[in-house]
């Protein structure tokens, strides 16, 4: 932590400052400077040494600025843990150098409607079924998802085909009840600072499929992966799926590419992209997902419906099984070269 | 909702797309127009019928775009309920024309720390206390609040000084035990779309403090309200307070003042404006709130500490006792002239 | 400057970091750390230093961030200029603690339109009359002004009633001309890092009135600003005229009065507020100009139109002429007390 | 477009509305509505037509929203003109389904440092050399560029090499200088909505490389680029080069990738993506130029320095020669499989 001085700071200001410091037990580093001083603190301050330190000296009338030189997350960070993460589930390693193609419809809307799904998924290759049973929809008027019996559907029919499955859990009380039923349990972006359903979710030691709130930097994303890491769950996957967008007459999302490299070079995580949500837009899944697939990403997380004209929700993002066919085909080649 | 033709579809697609309307037993209304096509749906449509045509006509190759003609919320327009919401929590009104000013702590540290603040709201003149007993923090390793001691501090002070009280609830298992120690629930900026949780709040009854995430739409806010409504619960206060800003070196936030006016006219629900999280700043706190004043607010929320320096959390926001007195003085004579 | 190393770093590896500094003739301060190191530039260095420093240093493999510490502009700084510019127009001081109003239309449309314009501001009692003559459109298929015989209204208008005069100029070649015509140089939001154009303003050594682009953070705004007072130009005066909305769909731009005391503290130029463009929407202009009045702002800009329905741009949010008036006298009242 | 009326309009106000349309020489076409009406204009209006009427009728009391439902851009659009506009200079052709590279350092800073850059461009089998002679820096203490000695350095090289330049031009006054010196003319991001820029640019007949602007929306994008097309000029190329972030911690832009696909969807023209400014640090440029090539964008523009620690600008996002040759052959190799 550094703290720049206001020009004209007198000795006794600088001093008042340095003693704040002292008197929490850490020795200050006065940088005199030449036209004002500035006070570094070398020590590895808590969390709460650090919050309390930049609200204690913001609030002193000399001080200028207190900026904080450091990450603000730890077992998230490639600093603490080198070697890439791999959350294994079941056979499907994420985070090995693999590609992972995750499909299916957004919402679990019947037996029938989630088979044909799986069935597309399985022939073509992906291995994580995806598809929810508790929805999050901004409107209370819109479709809320079919609860457990969507989940008892998951469950059966990924077992049925020998997929991996993952669904959204809302709720920390929900946690029990998905991870019964489910091998990897979603956060959704809107719930990625929900910290009581982080806390539950870690503590279940289910892998944790995290996305990327739609307005959150990458520090905040990855402090919310740290809130699933502290509970002793290693398990985490990452998930970009576009933040907002500048122009919403033409996507429901910006997906954020650039966050793929830099996620990968600060932590160890596995990061996945979702071009569904990422775009809202079915006819840009195919590039975007290629884009993933050279750009670094472990994986993508794609939406498939058997009809999608007949999806009771986000049906204008889902590929056809066909068009997920060609996907598949496509980033695959483009992954075996990259 | 309007469908809008690309320029040279034939009269057998236009007739296509309108037949997708009279398959859902609506009857569309086709607009010729010079260079392209437009067809209307005067009918009022359910959400999902608006999603499901939204979706399948977009998907439509000569479909240019989709627009949804109408505003998302209902219960919470103004256009439904023209007259203003009145929330009475004991004897304060919140929306009838008076000025309410919530004040307090942001986290409950202490009886000794709460006493003294409620001390301070009382001697003012303000009605409300506020104070966290359970706190998100963006960090794990960051102060969580009392839990459960600090909403037993928070009835008791209240009863004591005759305040009326507010506090967070962050988790929808939570809010029977939040509901039984506070006159007021609070679902926070990070909470504004924890569906399971704005449900919940609903369904208990209780008054609903509700604030407005950094990043969310207009839209967005009044659907967040929606869903605490349509459990049958009228009693909901919006709030104000901050959206993301362009510079984080100067303001934590950026307080959006021209919603207040927005929301008061496409809303009959109280707009209450947090000057403290809205900025994140003491020193502005008090410029800003006397802006609130004036704009048309029915009231403020303000941290105010007994001692800020020694705040565990969001110390460099709060108001001392004195500027606190301060702020009511100065805003009062403002309303009383607005 | 301070350069955080990586944790893990070898003294050579510091030591080599060090040297870069040195090399510039900068003796850097080391400050060891108990998990990893950080240098510290206690020296005042130039623009180029810093940028120089900044680049190389980030590129080296050991080096985990580089922070600058001190804002980045001086000339606009208040640390360097402790008391309040005044802009002093003819008779009208901007920033000396009065409250100006600035009012009249989007653009100069025709003699009689601009003429009844100012007839109007002169009533009211406000000193300064806008009016643009070359119009700034996102469409080039909009009206795009007058041209050189606005300029010539303005100019017999401004003289007619006695009034302060300012509209845009859009391109450095046209400054000479705009300045042979009007009291004060506008330069647009969408101008605010067309540098030659800053340059040749700060040049003709004519008040400067600044408007902050939409998304433009404080520090860009002040090196704007810093571009017309490195030309030896004092007379700049700062406008804050909304910056980017979340949601478009109720008002065109989001005000951001928490940048008036930011503004105010940081720097000591006068502060203007444009609640017209802040919104777009006229009934939303008074509420923000009353806010503007206690939020410590130096004056308000405001659209308005003999004729608001008549209005060749920008007509949805123009005030009528008693609109303007009520405006004055509620804004008045307000400031008087603030 | 689209005007709904508030609930419980009566069938004057509705008429009212209706005549207002009519006067303007257009039949509206009333749309009853179960719970609220609305009106169509199904004529082409030109751009002040329907800026008039958006605003005479959104200040109607009865009026609840007015929408417009076309595209605001028309030479741009791909409805107007289906082909791929391909853009010829000398030899290259951008926009003909080949994949061009244009590369170089940020600043020509002299005639050996630029006649390396070419050098190492030509080697690697890159096309398009790029250079800057006029710099726009957001402080005015930065390297402004050489200026005219620069457009003579970069016509000098560019012919030695046998390749197209490219360089930016900041100001109307200079376009004839630019354009007698560079093949193509560069408006920077900063300039996206310099309007006198974009009509000298157009008249000057020379193909012109137009940035998006860091907070342009597709729309606004789109009609910068149609503000060149009106001119009679048809040769646009487009270049995506990184919108603002959400965390400057990590890079210093968000490069939008989805925007590729909808440009080469909605618009003819050739799209460039600029993976070093889309996020400003070199060892991310790979990975994305990478990604640009398999989206579908018709070439990249790189920055590369024959020695990017000597930079006088912008020298942490360059790439060295032998990182810039391997760009070349990666992509390359991905493009082919596209």
């Amino acid at each position: 932590m550094i703290i720049l001085m206001k020009l004209g700071a007198s000795d006794a200001e600088i001093q008042a400052a340095a003693e704040v410091i002292r008197q929490r037990g850490v020795e200050p580093l006065i940088l005199p400077g030449e036209d004002r001083a500035a006070i570094g603190i070398p020590a590895a301050l808590t969390h709460d040494q650090k919050m309390d330190l930049e609200s204690v000296l913001g609030a002193m009338p000399q001080v200028s600025k207190v900026t904080q030189t450091s990450r603000p997350y730890k077992l998230a960070s490639r600093e603490f843990h080198p070697s890439d993460t791999v959350v294994q589930v079941k056979d499907v390693q994420i985070g090995a150098g693999s590609f992972v193609v995750m499909g299916g419809p957004c919402s679990i809307e019947s037996y029938e409607q989630f088979d044909q799904a799986a069935h597309v998924v399985r022939q073509s290759g992906a291995t994580v079924l995806r598809g929810g049973a508790f929805k999050p929809r901004t409107s209370p008027y819109a479709f809320q998802g079919l609860a457990k019996d969507g989940l008892k559907i998951l469950k059966e029919v990924g077992t049925k085909y020998g997929l991996v499955t993952v669904t959204e859990v809302m709720s920390p009380d929900l946690v029990p009840l998905v991870a019964e039923y489910s091998d990897i349990l979603q956060i959704g972006a809107r719930s990625m600072q929900n910290f009581p359903l982080l806390i539950e979710a870690g503590r279940s030691m289910k892998p944790v499929f995290l996305k990327r709130g739609p307005s959150a930097s990458i520090d905040e994303f990855l402090l919310a992966a740290e809130y699933v890491l502290s509970q002793g769950n290693p398990d985490v996957i990452l998930c970009e799926r576009g933040v907002m967008p500048l122009d919403r007459g033409y996507t429901r999302n910006t997906l954020d590419i650039s966050a793929v490299p830099v996620l990968k070079e600060y932590s160890h995580l596995p990061v996945i992209v979702d071009p569904s949500h990422g775009t809202g837009v079915a006819r840009y899944v195919l590039p975007l997902a290629k884009a993933a697939g050279v750009v670094g990403a472990d994986g993508v997380m794609v939406e498939m419906h058997p009809n999608p004209k007949q999806a009771l929700s986000d049906g204008s993002q889902a590929l056809t099984p066909d068009q997920f066919g060609e996907l598949m085909s496509q980033v695959n080649r483009l992954v075996s070269l990259r």
